[in-house]
């Protein structure tokens, strides 16, 4: 695939939504063009492992190991370690792989030493052969925490231990307050040609990343078009619990509550055939829009995406405010 | 196979060789009245984990999981997060399973938390089911220091990354002075109606175990008569480089330099029938002999010798001091 003249593409990353449209833009934007600010309020430790689970989703990607249907992990990884490591601890909810293992063995070592995720993140890639930039958006620790009608849960209690059963009362970024912008990562704000917002749950994906300081004001000066594309389709989320999470929070699960969510920056937005009915007041809005078919559960549904992100962008205007 | 009424058996033990000898001592002993002593001057910590090789050795014999052709490990035990680690860190010297590793991950965090390694061991024991008591030697730090001509090496640099290649000057255990023996191990040693010392190096395995202040003196004071079963088979280690390191420290690889080795506290000892002329000088030392075929390449192997050690102990009375 012949790469375009895209100038710098930055893209503002969760989990499995940003692999997907990832693994659609990286054969079309060149290396050393693509940037990467990824969540990490979904980071936890488990076993005294640093994992972070998002990272690790875009590095995967990235270096061609992530196992695409499953949307975490490396393809083919084997779980005899946690198989093990439950004779110890009983049975484990969190999967870690074998070959996964070593990548938060190797994260946690040098956390420990004293080195930044964002330093411990760029060894991870060059090892791996990822040559886009990876940023994870802080160095500082914040954490999603969900107050559900259960109690208070860090996230992965929330989605993986208690598979999102749980109704949601509030969301919040512990430690976001005092957290910094990982070096680059507004650099990579400033110098984009382009900004996109990846399909990935505004509230627990892309939340966090804008409630670091500097980031939404940043995302607001910044130069570049921005272009979002919606996670949702049909009112549903593509996989994880992002509808019921804005439904439970008030918010219907439709492009028109996503772009609220950034209306302060965004451009314009690419959203799914079956939400088309939305384009007009999304347009009301002075958003560019682009439909089609969002599902990408195929290289060439990403690429087809990832295009429609390239075209948008290109064809869109700065705008600076929105009247959503 | 019938236990016999042996009353407390203790172990000092090293790697391999006393892995082999517990292989034929665990079916002949009541679990709750067998206790092994374990040499932790051999840890050392790889990808930031806490690997103790003797502990582990010892744990996985007593749990029927190790690899008694390797020596070391799970048997069948995988390596995928090590080749994973591989991409990261470039080739691994150090040899780590996926299921092992999950033993050292759970020493790890336990660690970090603040328990001591003999509550750690306990509790690795329990999960693996394994009754025996597994004693470290100390919960302190003791690292055995190997000076060769090339250069001061850790005890893993020196046998496995360098594969004990280099002449060895002297050896030291660092920490050892100022280490206490762990809980149980005084009591243990005290408690005993036999104690037994494994055929494992009497200067990187058993050494260091009686560097740590208290140990010997209580080997020296206790009640039970102790029998030591020779490592070496014809001048010969069966495995690692026992024999070398003795000859270049300038002592003939050979049962009266074991017997030296222990003259303090050594009641009686188990030589192969290679070394049967030492016989004679051993009695004259004032020790009990028995010698037979102590290759325990089969559990029938290991078996004959454990009940050479028991018949020996049962009619050796306890010395005071020796005549080596």
């Amino acid at each position: 695939m012949s790469k375009r003249r895209t100038g710098q593409v930055t893209v503002l990353a969760g989990g499995v939504g940003a692999a997907r449209l990832l693994r659609g833009l990286a054969p079309l934007v060149r290396a050393s063009e693509l940037s990467v600010i990824v969540n990490t309020a979904d980071d936890d430790t488990f076993f005294g492992l640093e994992v972070s689970p998002d990272v690790d989703t875009v590095l995967y990607t990235l270096a061609g190991l992530a196992d695409p249907i499953r949307g975490w992990g490396i393809a083919g990884d084997s779980f005899h370690a946690l198989r093990a490591l439950e004779r110890f601890h009983g049975h484990a909810w969190f999967q870690i792989g074998d070959q996964d293992l070593a990548t938060h063995l190797f994260r946690t070592e040098r956390l420990a030493r004293g080195d930044s995720l964002s330093t411990v993140t760029a060894a991870q890639a060059r090892a791996l052969g990822v040559a886009p930039r990876v940023l994870p958006m802080t160095d500082d620790r914040v954490r999603t925490i969900i107050d559900t009608t259960g109690g208070r849960r860090s996230f992965q209690e929330y989605l993986v231990r208690d598979r999102a059963r749980e109704t949601v009362r509030a969301i919040s970024y512990a430690g976001a307050r005092r957290s910094r912008p990982a070096p680059g990562v507004l650099a990579a704000i400033e110098d984009a040609s382009l900004l996109v917002v990846a399909p990935s749950n505004p509230l627990v994906s892309i939340g966090p990343i804008l409630a670091v300081p500097g980031i939404r004001a940043a995302l607001r000066r910044a130069g570049a078009p921005v272009v979002a594309v919606s996670p949702l389709i049909g009112g549903r989320a593509v996989k994880g619990p992002g509808d019921k999470m804005m439904r439970a929070l008030g918010r219907a699960p439709n492009p028109l509550s996503i772009a609220e969510c950034y209306a302060d920056f965004l451009d314009a937005m690419v959203i799914d055939t079956a939400d088309r009915s939305f384009a007009p007041r999304l347009a009301a809005c002075g958003l560019s829009v682009t439909s089609l078919d969002t599902l990408m559960r195929s290289q060439v549904r990403a690429t087809a995406v990832a295009r429609a992100v390239l075209d948008l962008g290109s064809t869109t205007d700065r705008r600076r405010t929105l009247a959503v």
